[in-house]
């Protein structure tokens, strides 16, 4: 859509279609709303002030991008969103060339700019990298380590700070509360005006006390921060002033060095029911408009919920429990423990390194951390984990939430590589439950155990309904043989896999065992050496990366006991990032249904 | 040494003869120097004010920590110092009761601190952790993070910044610049008193413009952005003046809320050879106390030099490499194209996240970007090697040195994970040379290569001269089998595996073949499975964990194609934390000498 040669009148109306088409939208099919709706007018000034075929556009997280695919290409199939095969909703430069970067883990935009910057300068070229981030990111240490270098090197990049006073959650830390001194403006509008008219009573001797007095006065409003990092700040502005946006990044950008645009706006501005509101309305499922009220109906209860409510129960017993998430209050279930305990459970916002090392001192002292985070957000603490963790050999636990494929939000949140890279690190222990009752015992091993240790669980429910087997409490290495059939053929789950496995058993016209392996670290040497007499044609399933996953745990034991006879097939994730989209749709695609997997074994066995 | 009665005259023995132990085992046994003997006075400050036997002694990196392990029970042993079996050259609480943590990465002290905070704030206790950080580690995203907590939670914390002007290279970053600004504080002083002479003089109505003035000037010390984070700012203060350290540190301890004092440092100091020198000091090998000169004899050049000259070469000739260290420039070869090319290859300071992050765009924009990093380091930078290159499958070169037994540096620093944690990573590629030739040939494929990629290569030099076997280009997923003998063994090396190898098969009394891998992903499937047909016996030498690395990978490969008669042994490293010492003591204890390998193909083949 072109925009530019638009009144402020007609870019007004622009902003509320888009917004209609956003409510419209994500009502039907879920997705990030209140974020979304309050970076309209910032998204449309971007795109009247620079050049989206030229400049680099960089989204942070980038679900708050709704606005730039429609002002782009994808007006019509927005309706897609987050569908298998449909618009992501996040920037994806495979889906258009208007997205310039890949983006679904936060604070990543100051660096990507600088990269970029570099680059536009190596080749002498006239763009200006432009950066859409919002509060809440600027709590994770790799936006420092860019300012760093942006605010020594002076690379004009012009990055706009979303600050609707809320990352996910609530603000955290004392960046978000130096962020809100909302006063801060106003008050050193009114100072400025004061002083000058004081400093011209001054007698002339004090004009470089003058000087400095303005000077130490600029440093009062909120860009301080901004400034001592070697960039220049202005703010903080009216984010749905489309007037002032565009005036302010003209500016901005022709000033031609690193500038931060402090804008203030309203989450969910434009659909009443969101306004202001936090956390709720960040990411939904299908909604009523009218109403505001989910049209989901959850059937089962999610993982998530029984962690929480699991926890919760033991924390009351167990003063000794504490723990921390990074920004995931609600995402985790770490919620109500925050609000119960605010003593023992911290919300650190997006700072899994953080998050992560702090929780050491804590099991050194005689405490029992557990460290609340997806799969995929641990990857930002994975040196924290082997550094200051598993060399310590100290009992914090790592509750994997979202592992395994996590549907709608696609590649970026993919729960697919833990288990390859938790498992060469020495001193970790690594578990998973079935099922929602398992769920409550690995907790409680968790809480026993006295060295580092890991559980992963899905999003969501579990596959398995937990009176489908006699729940048994994790005993540390041990599996457990759930099905026994004279057969020649096992299968074996782990975690959520052994749903997988038992729902592709339901629809073979043969008969198999069935195995919980329930330890992929340490593993059940005893048992799967005694299995790997019995069974020849062993089936891996587990919802993770087959590239050093539990199959191949499984075979690295077999080489080392020289069992040579039985044949392990994986159907764990194959060497691929896996693509959005409901559940079923993706596990279809990847030939992982239990449909599919019965197939495959009747033609491996057949 | 209970230091607690002495006075400060007696604590400036004690500091000399610190210094004189320190000097007399490094210049023996090489270790880091300059900036453990800057902060001596800082150590004994700590010692002097706070108490070991409850206050948590945290130590940022902790290579500056020498005094403290002189201080408590190390003195005697100090001459074991980094040797095997000896004092480690980090804090290690399993070597004494006084070493409170594990740090040989940088920048998790901060983090720790608060992790004791809240303990101690659980427990009722009245301890206080101090923490002793270098300015070089405030460039790293983990210090943000955890100072927005503190900042904002304001646990009773002292931090001493040891301000010597450098991180391990030379200071990196608007960080950096900023806390160099040395006059700001005298000049603070004289303002500020004249700032108070000048208010006394302002009409009554002015009062609340005059607080505001004060406020303000309070910000012109370099304290601001500490300010600004919630934490109370001391200094600049000289750090080797006993008494004022003590003076400071004890009012700081009295403070019961995080505050920060800036001490300003001399490296190397007491020693007027190292004194001021950047870099070449940090961390040495043996040395003749007299001239300063190195007595270490390097026979054969290291990697990392062949690394330096090549890319060198490479760069001169295309214009579209650039390269970025995380604060390594020597250590990784980089300094020489940093000098010659300051516009191309980039120092970002110690911020590995960034570094990875920021050579995505630039690749994007048609450059070829080689990130120089240790293979321990790149563990900080992992979830944007998967978030932010690969899946972009955007063409950035890993040259991933350190990669193996690092020798001294122990536990911290190995390079065992990076084949575990890279391989389940979609799109990127691993490959790795054998030799001083092949590594030029790794970065010749690097250079043209599209997508992403990884090349690894241990600290020092090669095991295989590069006259053993005829160098050939990296081709694509390709091996090479350089011995071919009618027999039932195949050695297969990966890396710097490939001449543990063929020292191995030259001390076997019977024949063996010999495999250069060469790519670990992809694999060379049409190889490896004639040879599997060929030889049924099979031993992996690669210097990383076992689980998930080379042998992993080839069983995978092997269970997939059904191949059930090949016996596949792995002599990569066991799953235990590898410790310090000379590589060959290190590489005995573990069993991986050449002449225990060949014993132990026989014992498996005979």
């Amino acid at each position: 859509m072109n925009i530019k040669d638009k009144s402020i009148e007609e870019l007004e109306e622009v902003a509320s279609s888009i917004r209609k088409r956003i409510l419209e939208v994500v009502s039907k099919n879920g997705g990030h709303l209140s974020s979304t709706l309050g970076a309209v007018e910032l998204i449309i000034a971007m795109h009247y002030v620079f050049d989206v075929n030229k400049d680099p556009f960089i989204f942070d997280v980038s679900h708050q991008a709704y606005a730039h695919k429609l002002l782009t290409d994808r007006w019509e199939r927005f309706d897609t969103l987050r569908q298998f095969g449909g618009i992501s909703g996040y920037t994806k430069p495979s889906e258009s060339p208007y997205d310039y970067y890949v983006a679904g883990h936060s604070s990543t935009s100051i660096s990507l700019a600088v990269g970029a910057a570099k680059a536009i300068a190596l080749k002498g070229e006239d763009r200006t990298p432009v950066v859409l981030i919002g509060d809440g990111a600027m709590s994770a240490g790799m936006v420092y380590e860019a300012l760093n270098e942006l605010g020594d090197r002076k690379y004009p990049v012009v990055i706009i700070l979303n600050d609707n006073e809320m990352s996910i959650a609530k603000p955290i830390g004392a960046i978000s509360k130096y962020l809100s001194r909302k006063m801060a403006s106003p008050f050193y509008q009114h100072m400025k005006k004061r002083t000058e008219q004081l400093l011209q009573h001054l007698p002339e001797s004090a004009t470089y006390i003058a000087k400095r007095f303005e000077e130490s006065l600029k440093l009062i409003t909120p860009g301080i921060l901004f400034e001592e990092l070697g960039l220049d700040y202005i703010g903080p502005i009216d984010g749905h002033d489309l007037k002032l946006l565009i005036e302010t990044l003209t500016i901005a950008k022709e000033m031609q060095k690193p500038v931060i645009i402090h804008a203030q706006t309203v989450k969910g501005k434009g659909y009443k029911i969101a306004e202001g509101y936090f956390e709720h309305w960040h990411g939904v499922g299908p909604f009523d408009l009218e109403t505001g009220e989910s049209l989901k109906r959850s059937t089962k209860p999610s993982a998530t919920s029984i962690f929480s409510k699991k926890l919760l129960e033991l924390a009351r017993q167990d003063e000794k429990i504490v723990g921390v998430t990074a920004a995931m209050p609600s995402g985790t279930g770490l919620k109500p423990l925050l609000e119960e305990f605010p003593d023992r459970f911290w919300d650190v916002g997006i700072a899994e390194q953080h998050a992560v090392t702090s929780m050491g001192p804590l099991a050194k002292e005689g405490f029992k951390p557990f460290v609340a985070i997806y799969s995929t957000f641990l990857q930002r603490g994975y040196d924290q984990v082997i550094h200051d963790i598993a060399l310590m050999d100290l009992p914090v636990a790592f509750a994997i939430d979202r592992a395994g494929i996590v549907g709608e939000d696609g590649e970026t949140h993919q729960g697919a590589f833990d288990i390859s890279y938790l498992r060469p690190i020495p001193n970790l222990h690594l578990f998973a439950p079935r099922d929602v009752k398992t769920l409550e015992y690995a907790i409680e091993f968790a809480q026993g155990f006295q060295r580092p240790c890991a559980f992963r669980y899905p999003r969501g429910s579990f596959i398995l309904d937990c009176d489908t087997f006699e729940a048994t409490p994790f005993v540390l290495g041990k599996g457990e043989l759930l099905i026994e059939k004279e057969s020649d053929i096992l299968l074996v789950g782990y975690g959520n896999g052994v749903g997988r496995a038992y729902e592709t058993l339901k629809l073979l016209d043969f008969d198999a065992s069935l195995l919980d392996l329930r330890f992929v670290k340490p593993l059940d040497e005893e048992l799967l050496m005694h299995l790997a007499r019995r069974y020849k044609k062993w089936f891996v399933f587990s919802d993770g990366a087959k590239l050093g996953g539990v199959a191949s745990a499984i075979l690295e034991l077999f080489a080392q006991k020289n069992i040579e006879d039985v044949a392990v097939v994986s159907f764990e994730f194959e060497d691929k990032f896996i693509s959005h989209g409901k559940v079923g749709d993706v596990e279809e695609a990847l030939g992982l249904t239990p449909k599919q997997l019965a197939q495959k074994i009747k033609q491996k066995t057949g």
